[in-house]
């Protein structure tokens, strides 16, 4: 659906460029700056999401980098499609572009608008900002959950690391997991059973959401980031018992593509690449 | 498990009695005060849980009214168990009796104790009591449905009252209902679509609960509250589009049974009976 077979694509979202001209109704940046853009280009800009920047929501008419009819726009053209990061140009309007301080590496900082972005926003919504020092769990130690125990270590909580087997524990430990529980090892959860507030699972195959419910405090919620599309069997008694909740969430509202930005140059996060 | 087959055993939790003798360290209540009992009369008081007086989440060791063993409890009888509210009288530790304001009916409150609390407590865990209009989903019109249509009511939101069929939407009105949706017409859950900030699930025998998560807004809670067994298939997309969660919740904390019972005082709601 997202690729017209007739047609070569070259893909990428999350891309950073150096703006070389800029409309006459431009305000958010000027020629020079350097820019990154995720993975959205424009949305309906009418609906209550939109207009409260949560974008990533907007019923059907957010507009992915990826091969997407442009004709959805109001005014768009029917017949063509966005062309993906990797092209040598882009044309964005600049509310879906987001300013890169300075002093940033450059070769860090495309990830943080994908990766970045999907574990900072439920970081935030979930009350990681709020200034109570919690337990955060990441289950899945790749690009997304390398940048959850970053972002989660500078926002000042105590974080576990989740993973099927401890081959990951020394990395993980490194980019700033306190604590290591190897998923696979009942006596690992065990160790870690009740305290986790908020766990952000990032595993995007098919799995058992099941395993992780132990390791969540009274109140604690499970979160669901990546794109498993089988039905996950669950007890409603294993969320009634210590009030427990599984969300869900993807990407982040514009807002927060700058902040997590603004965030990382603050703490001196880059992504790994 | 709960009722030694051996011996005739008179059931009854949610009690309202008359305090007829006080030992001389209680503090709570005196001679001639009308307090009510809820489902516990004791936990291990040491617990995290116990201490933020979340008795209901003291893991294994809160005693309920009805035939638990009580020598669970420091001090207590390993050879007898607990009576029920049936009795004609009963012994219990103040912090499991809560004050009856005078003037409240009687035979109307007993149920606030099991059926009150138990909707109280997720419409002020989910933010019901904290000053912002929401859109509150009842899910099954029975004992502890209509407790939730009067209490969301009363807290000042917009009440949508929900049952398989429309058979019971006069009735739902009546109790505070604004809205009414049949849960088995697609029309109806297409009507109040994205809706819902918060659904209380009352259905306590097996069901589908992703008939309900279309009603949710954007950060939309579908709290489950019965006892159904059966897992869910839940799809974390379902989840994902709009950042819901799924959760569960159990009775309530023993500071909100108070608070609920004075809420119902003041807005002089009852239960039906």
């Amino acid at each position: 659906m997202m690729f017209d077979e007739k047609e070569p694509f070259i893909p990428g979202h999350e891309f950073i460029g150096k703006v070389t001209q800029v409309g006459s109704a431009v305000t958010k940046v000027t020629v020079g700056d350097h820019v990154g853009v995720g993975c959205y280009v424009d949305s309906c800009n009418s609906c209550d999401d939109c207009k409260e920047g949560e974008v990533q929501f907007c019923d059907g008419k957010v507009i992915s980098i990826l091969a997407a009819k442009t004709g959805k726009r109001v005014g768009g053209n029917p017949n063509t499609k966005t062309q993906g990061g990797y092209s040598v140009s882009h044309v964005v309007n600049e509310t879906f572009a987001f300013k890169i301080p300075e002093g940033m590496d450059l070769t860090q900082v495309a990830p943080i608008l994908c990766g970045g972005i999907t574990m900072y926003d439920p970081l935030k919504h979930w009350g990681c900002l709020d200034g109570k020092k919690m337990t955060v769990g990441i289950v899945g130690i790749g690009g997304l959950g390398t940048m959850g125990l970053k972002l989660a270590k500078a926002m000042g909580h105590d974080v576990v690391a989740i993973s099927t087997t401890d081959s990951k524990e020394a990395m993980a430990k490194e980019k700033g997991a306190d604590f290591f529980v190897a998923s696979k090892d009942p006596e690992s959860i065990k160790a870690c059973a009740g305290k986790c507030n908020l766990i952000l699972n990032t595993i995007s195959s098919n799995h058992d959401l099941n395993v992780y419910l132990p390791l969540l405090a009274r109140d604690g919620v499970l979160c669901q980031l990546g794109l498993a599309m089988s039905p996950h069997p669950v007890m409603q008694m294993s969320l009634m018992r210590g009030r427990k909740s599984i969300a869900g969430s993807g990407v982040g509202s514009l807002p927060n593509h700058q902040e997590v930005i603004d965030f990382c140059a603050k703490h001196k996060i880059g992504s790994d690449v």
